[in-house]
């Protein structure tokens, strides 16, 4: 790359000798927040200026959903390029062969993680299962960037996890390094992160809205009821019965109530937030649908608060983001509407009961609840401004 | 019709007169409810005797889907026969042409309600819209008896009624005499009744499990949180923009916060049963999903009251109810598993936050919640077992 | 049962004694066929009178759908009552563990095929995979009728058999008794019929309207195309990743293109038929619905045939029918007008190709295409009006 | 904007004015065609220097489904700037009241189009109905350039307009100008053209693999037959009983059978590809599917053709194509993997019937089928890179 002019990526004659094998970065966007402000802007250029070289991705565990949704959203951004895809169970195919629908992407072929070279790779995301993700990472090279979308780093009390995951933490010292990246809310430690714990979909639409609330005591500790709907994609692409199509299109169901898996992160960050121990009502709910995702959150206010005040807050902690939007007074956020981008839709409505609120958020359970915000935090981490990548629109309908 | 022997239908002669365009009901059941006591039985046999006529039925407002639903039910009743559906806009169709799905049936062609003739009709299922319900039933025979699925008569403060549905009620008088149709909270006064105002979705959904919790005193008045999940048939066959496939695929969101019109209906029927004045957070939510309800209930418990308590009071309720079913603990009721059936599925789970409690309930909004319910009161208020025509089994997948 | 009435079913003083555990035949109809002639009516008068007795059922190879769609059905079946089901994998759970939409049915746990006891059994639904099939009915006892929902005796010519399924057919001298079972096309068969191999759901869309066209030589046999289009639930209940609701929901594809197995039934259909080898061009395409199929088949019209020839062909032919209905000229049949019932739509019309027809035939492919077409045999060969059980309408939306 | 050096979009001092209202250029790519060859990368570069300046784009009919998917498609153009939206009934209303999915897209709002100003606008995309888009297409100032979605310019012939579509053609001498916006089969043409009719969904699946095969003669011109399948948005935004998410969920039928307007466009298509006057059979079919749309294509294969021999046909045809592509032999192209993408997939096979094959080929109706292929048409037209704003990978799931 010979780009030399402040702020520019060049259309350059280098881009001549692509072929296919190289996986240069050959599809490039010049990205700009529509809503930056003068220091984005300035910090853009900065990083444009140092971003010449390419940045190589491995993405472990990539035959799951999450891993598919960072190679499209790579397949767009203007520094990254994936040089490694494992697969234990895939391991040898093309990404034809596992997702059809990235087969136009020059990507690599699955290998077993035990064969993964990681010589070439300045930076991975880490798709596996819970529990088996600790080891591995704990086995990187040091230098390696990483961002890790299971729940194994994400929880700061190791015994929490034991208690919640049924066997203990495997890499405690690594913990203690682990950055949780709930973006919006902690972007300057992801910033300096070299092991980022991304967070949980569930989590990410819970606290996006509840987090600045709960800092400003706006609203009471007690009886923070979390009534949570999502898509299937959630469960991810193991087979099981009960995510047939049979069994799941036309229907809906609650499930793991009062035992889902998220309900620590989610009780971490809100205590964190409010310097507190709060235990939350949370109650899951699987829906006909491959994506999205809604928290509605029925809170009450502290003496004296209006709703005005919630979306007033609101409204100042997320002014000026991206990717988190407070819609206007009344209009009701869908799920529909941020499909297939990074959005957070999020508004807050009075209740008939006096003194209680509605919040509601949407997201895209694939992109800002995983594989979105996991990238938003690698731009972070390697100093590119966090939208690259992620500027797309919803896909309605 | 000549059978006469005692508690019997008989497949005689007569049947073989059958032809086209009689419409004397030759598709009959004997039926009995798994779990009818002894009681019930006998009542059955007593009213086998009278039953040997067919009662007429006229289906007000039958190119909707809760009057095409009467009509699917009304296929396999033993007694009921419509002879009469009307359809202002749709007048001169025959069925076929309105609801293909019911082509096999020998239904009358949809006439104007004003061409209606009322002199071979027994009783009315009024699935008109409100509003325009009041007047029309103001001026049907006086001995017909109505079931009436709008809510034009569900609400005995007519004041109320005016507030929420921005006109005046036209027939106070009705009003008074109308009798509302929870089949199992107020089967008693339903069998006395000219006029039954059927109860909406949400209502019969929330109303069936809380109104146990709240004649026991086992629950607090205050903060009871309803988060509701409904299909789109709830909306009707109405043309909009909104509930076009397009729009509604994949995707959820909430409507009507605090301001749905089901909410004076549920809290007037938690009130009576907590001889108090009741308010209720209620949310309803759209569901990518043609039929099917639930409602998540979130309620404190009152002090000393346990979950098992809760599950006692519900179990004694519903105790040899044919259609409200508590499940076995710990068993979450799907909507998929009550879809096109009569059933409400229901259970309590205990909360995180101690003292509370989540309940869950799960109907078909268009049975249970409608057409299926008002089969079930005509059936009381006509003499006959309250299962007669409602005896189908959920279609899963 | 003690009913002794010239065709009635008594609601008699024998009911009040059920109780659980009993599993006397409790819910009943008395049915008849609104199209049903003369000579079928006196039929039903016949049989009444001789079916005092209960049917014993048993259900191999329960926990598949079309093992639950059978209970389904039976659940308003006059005289067949479940009294074994098996499944292997699910040996011990209740049905209510299997298919909670069956919990309010008092039916049998699950046993291990080794371990049934046939002793009270008079018939059985074998909805087993193909393969197994074979050597599990060789070994039933001899006296039981028997409906095979599985492939394993649908294929006269046992190396064909071989060929398509990739093993050696293990009971040839049970192939030669079985009777294939296309209800309306090889009814008097099956009346006699010990063992019926009951249709696929694929050849039974498909042969219902060619079937009547190509014994009155109105087709021509070349060029027969058909563009066949199957929900999901023909897959089964196995847990496979490409049945995901993630995989299948809002997308379609064309699969087994000229090798799905089905092939040669059609085949051997059609050519019995026409006194001909024929081939066909047959490919199927999964949509993303859980139950319902519809073949579009194009053809040939034999030289100064018309359009109204192949109409009123198919008119004469399922004229007084009541399960299978040719619709009125220009209208379409639609999958969602049978869903969950027994009825096969089906229409013909002009093809923009001089000569050519288009045919459409819809039916739900786990009833007319599986566990109703069963049941109609099953009723056949046990001397039963053929609709018992099958009397349920449509469920739309 | 300033941006000056070669080859280059500079992230340049000029974006820190950007402001709302001054609606400049933002978000930009600088793309490159992952297989895009020396030519056409050098044809990037001089393409380059000249558009330093940002082209102002106009949708007429902003409203509708094929509108918003061009703001969509817009959003990560590096060159093209929606200054006009037009939509009669929804004038006055922001973007994100009509299409809440693209709130974040900093859009005009609404006008009328008699009150539209077209000065500020160097191109547009007209989606608007057939019918009325003549007149005001023949009114739109002589120097924009023009791609319009409807079907009015389609037909070289406007006797066949006249016949299909019930009235006379309003701008004959415009339809003389208009080129046909197949682009792969028409690029050359379409690269100087000022008003290019964009082609139909159906046409497009449909005429991509064809007309290559009729080219090369290796079809017959008799009895090929289309079954097609479509999601539901290709039927628009109106509010339409038959597009209720009650009438499609789960379920399909055929529609317009022999009599979709698509007919003739496809006939006019193949037989320009043929020299001849060819008739298809083409039955299309609505799919529970929100967008998607297959074409499988039954043809016969000329004397001594093989299915080989059609594979290699296209796979020249299209080699080097960003958005067509031949799947390998044997890979079955599904829906799902082009979903939000300007992607075809296609592939053929052989039919069980000797000397016959099947084509599937499948498209995103919305883009390649509708904004998409507008969109490459207009780069195209203004001298840019086709794929520019077009390089989304599919959302899958």
């Amino acid at each position: 790359m010979t780009s030399t002019t402040l702020g520019s990526v060049s259309v350059d004659i280098g881009l001549l000798g692509k072929y296919k094998g190289t996986r240069s970065k050959t599809n490039r966007y010049c990205v700009r927040s529509p809503s930056a402000s003068l220091s984005q802007a300035l910090e853009v250029i900065s990083v444009e200026e140092k971003s010449t070289e390419t940045i190589r991705i491995g993405v472990l565990g990539a035959s799951g959903y999450t891993g598919a949704e960072i190679a499209r959203l790579l397949a767009n951004h203007p520094h990254f390029t994936i040089t490694l895809m494992t697969a234990d169970r895939k391991a040898g195919q093309s990404i034809g062969s596992v997702f059809p629908h990235l087969i136009t992407q020059d990507l690599p072929d699955m290998v077993a993680i035990k064969d993964a070279d990681f010589s070439n790779v300045d930076a991975v995301f880490c798709c596996l299962p819970h529990g088996t993700t600790q080891e591995i990472i704990k086995g990187l090279p040091k230098e390696l960037k990483i961002v890790d979308l299971s729940a194994d780093f994400r929880l700061h009390n190791i015994e929490e996890y034991e208690e919640w995951y049924g066997q203990p933490h495997k890499a405690p010292e690594l913990q203690k390094e682990a950055i949780y990246g709930l973006t919006e809310i902690y972007r300057e430690k992801i910033r300096k992160a070299r092991l980022v714990a991304n967070p949980g979909c569930y989590p990410t639409s819970i606290q996006l809205p509840l987090v600045p609330l709960l800092k400003g005591n706006l609203i009471e500790l007690r009886n923070i009821i979390i009534d949570a709907k999502s898509g299937v994609s959630g469960a991810g692409r193991g087979a099981k019965e009960q995510n047939l199509y049979t069994e799941i299109s036309e229907g809906i169901h609650s499930y793991g109530i009062t035992r889902h898996r998220h309900v620590p992160e989610i009780e971490q960050g809100l205590s964190d937030a409010s310097n507190s121990n709060l235990i939350v009502s949370f109650t899951p709910h699987l829906m006909p649908m491959k994506r999205g995702m809604q928290s509605t959150i029925y809170v009450e206010m502290a003496p004296g608060v209006t709703v005005d005040d919630l979306y007033q807050q609101l409204s100042n902690a997320y002014e000026g983001e991206e990717f988190v939007k407070l819609l206007k007074k009344q209009v009701v956020p869908h799920t529909q509407h941020v499909s297939g981008s990074n959005y957070c839709f999020m508004n807050v409505f009075p209740d008939r009961i006096p003194g209680r609120a509605i919040i509601v958020s949407v997201i895209d359970n694939l992109v800002k609840g995983a594989s979105g915000q996991a990238l938003q935090n690698l731009n972070l981490m390697l100093g590119y401004p966090e939208n690259l990548g992620l500027q797309y629109q919803p896909l309605f309908p």
